[in-house]
């Protein structure tokens, strides 16, 4: 198995991205991890603390996008930069899966630019892992396509059910479509569409219908299906709320105990970190050839190995030709 | 001051309502409260329990719409159902304000069939506020209008920053635009044209520009503007994150504690009655002539009475000549 790493992606530069592949190659014995960034940077901390030779290669792209620049001039002016060469190498076979905690809208760009879709998929979308009360679910698009067609969202249906099903060993995922209530007709046009498709398409069996906001964390569905415009926002906010909550706790619940505080500031603290983004590991960009896992900005040495990790595991399972073979059912139809 | 309560809406039927009055009456000697709903109903409960008989009326509506009916349908079928007959009283110049728990679909609907909007307004929209990590926040539109025009989120910027001033009394109300990222350019036609009508409208001195969905909770601006179907799902996760959280801190933190068990649980409950939606007094519906307050379907009696309270307010205020004088400066131009 062979991952290239965006070893330039995310806030902290290359620092994380190198710790994270040293603890993604100490925990997965078949894993290679090509580095692919700016050798310059790259070198001295490779020098410090050396990866395994035989398993660790360095890839030299001079250019990195930034994480404020716009997608589509970052690709125009800086085609050599790491995470367009990563999507390259992986156009090019030289790699199965790559992972990126750069710029999110430039690993999409990339991605699209391969114009490299699975069989069916008109457009990738972003999938992303949530606690509920009754375990995880799959929430999808986050951001990758903010003003989908029905169709879209119908794939985005499909790859997700999938992933909940190969990837996070739900049996038999149950899927509901992201609205303002639960009654059939609600919202606007693009989900009273995306209803009727979802009603008579290849997910029937497990479309519950719509959900609200609410729902998603009592757990009312395995995979809650979304425009990227609200999925964003959605994913975006539970980081806030939760943070939110878990200071509100701190100080006006914690910090007045008299005999437990310490205990209970630590027992806090490991909650949010089990609840935290960073514990699931980076979000799939679903519907390419091959497979990319996208990891939060702020990702340390921990989260860009648990990426790693899945990225593993999707290539492992397979996942691209359980999506393509649910959707052979499909007429393709109009997009 | 008169406010007409739509005595039967809500999850609870009349009896919250009634309640609601009660509190509301012996708090605000000022106040009388006009019950709107089927008398059949009503009676009993007055009887058992009377309200002050020179401050309570009761308008009798025998038909009740109901949470799950559709509003058009509801409008259509029944035209004596209590919130429309409460809309008719504020038409007729007979109440100052209402309040209704009830199907929020069905107290917009009766809202935009009077037609008396506010002078340059083209769409109401519902305001709430919610707490942040600085205080307290506007979040406009929740839910009225799902699919909205560039125009009509400056005029739900405009409401909302009144809003923040003249109620929550926020001095000089910042105001930012819900996207997916925080540079200029992001997101899809609706937010980066509404984007451009910020930067040179009436606001144009509050506006700080895109947040993102994080940026909520940690206060980031004073009045959050969005469409009404990206608000609905802000404002019910919200709702289920808080529920998640606590619930996960209730379990996972405080279960365990040696010693502060109790006193720990008591001071979570009282975060979360502090931060629960109930403790915001309902949602206006901004935008219309007179003053509408939108409950949580499953409010209880001191819900209903904060609802009243923040009703009265808006009137005592003068709310909506500050929103048409705050207008009176911007071309009407294309809706």
């Amino acid at each position: 198995m062979r991952i290239a790493l965006d070893a330039m992606g995310g806030d902290h530069g290359p620092a994380p991205n190198v710790g994270g592949a040293r603890l993604a190659l100490a925990a997965d014995p078949g894993l290679t991890v090509v580095l692919v960034g700016d050798r310059s940077q790259l070198d001295p901390l490779l020098a410090a603390d050396p990866l395994p030779a035989d398993r660790a290669e360095v890839v030299h792209a001079p250019a990195v996008v930034e994480m404020k620049e716009k997608p589509a001039e970052a690709l125009r002016r800086k085609p050599d930069a790491s995470i367009f060469r990563a999507w390259q190498l992986m156009a090019e076979g030289q790699v199965d899966a790559l992972v990126s905690a750069g710029n999110t809208g430039a690993v999409v760009a990339g991605g699209l630019k391969t114009r490299r879709f699975l069989k069916h998929i008109h457009r990738p979308g972003i999938a992303t892992v949530m606690p509920t009360a009754k375990g995880r679910c799959v929430i999808m698009d986050v951001g990758a396509n903010v003003f989908p067609k029905p169709r879209h969202l119908l794939e985005y249906g499909v790859m997700g059910a999938a992933f909940a099903r190969h990837v996070l060993g739900i049996a038999n995922p149950t899927l509901g479509l992201m609205n303002v209530g639960e009654e059939e007709g609600k919202g606007h046009e693009l989900v009273q569409k995306t209803y009727e498709l979802f009603r008579s398409g290849p997910v029937k069996e497990r479309f519950l219908g719509n959900i609200e906001g609410r729902d998603i964390h009592r757990g009312a569905v395995d995979v809650v299906v979304t425009d990227g415009f609200t999925g964003n926002v959605v994913l975006k906010l539970c980081e806030g709320v939760l943070e939110f909550v878990m200071g509100v706790v701190g100080q006006e619940v914690i910090a007045p105990l008299p005999n437990d505080r310490d205990v209970a500031a630590q027992a806090l603290k490991a909650a949010l970190g089990k609840y935290h983004y960073s514990a699931f590991g980076g979000a799939p960009l679903l519907g390419v050839e091959g497979v990319c896992i996208i990891c939060h900005g702020s990702s340390k040495d921990r989260a860009i190995a648990n990426a790693l990790g899945v990225a593993a595991r999707n290539v492992q399972v397979g996942l691209n030709e359980k999506i393509v073979a649910e959707l052979e059912a499909l007429p393709d139809g109009e997009e």
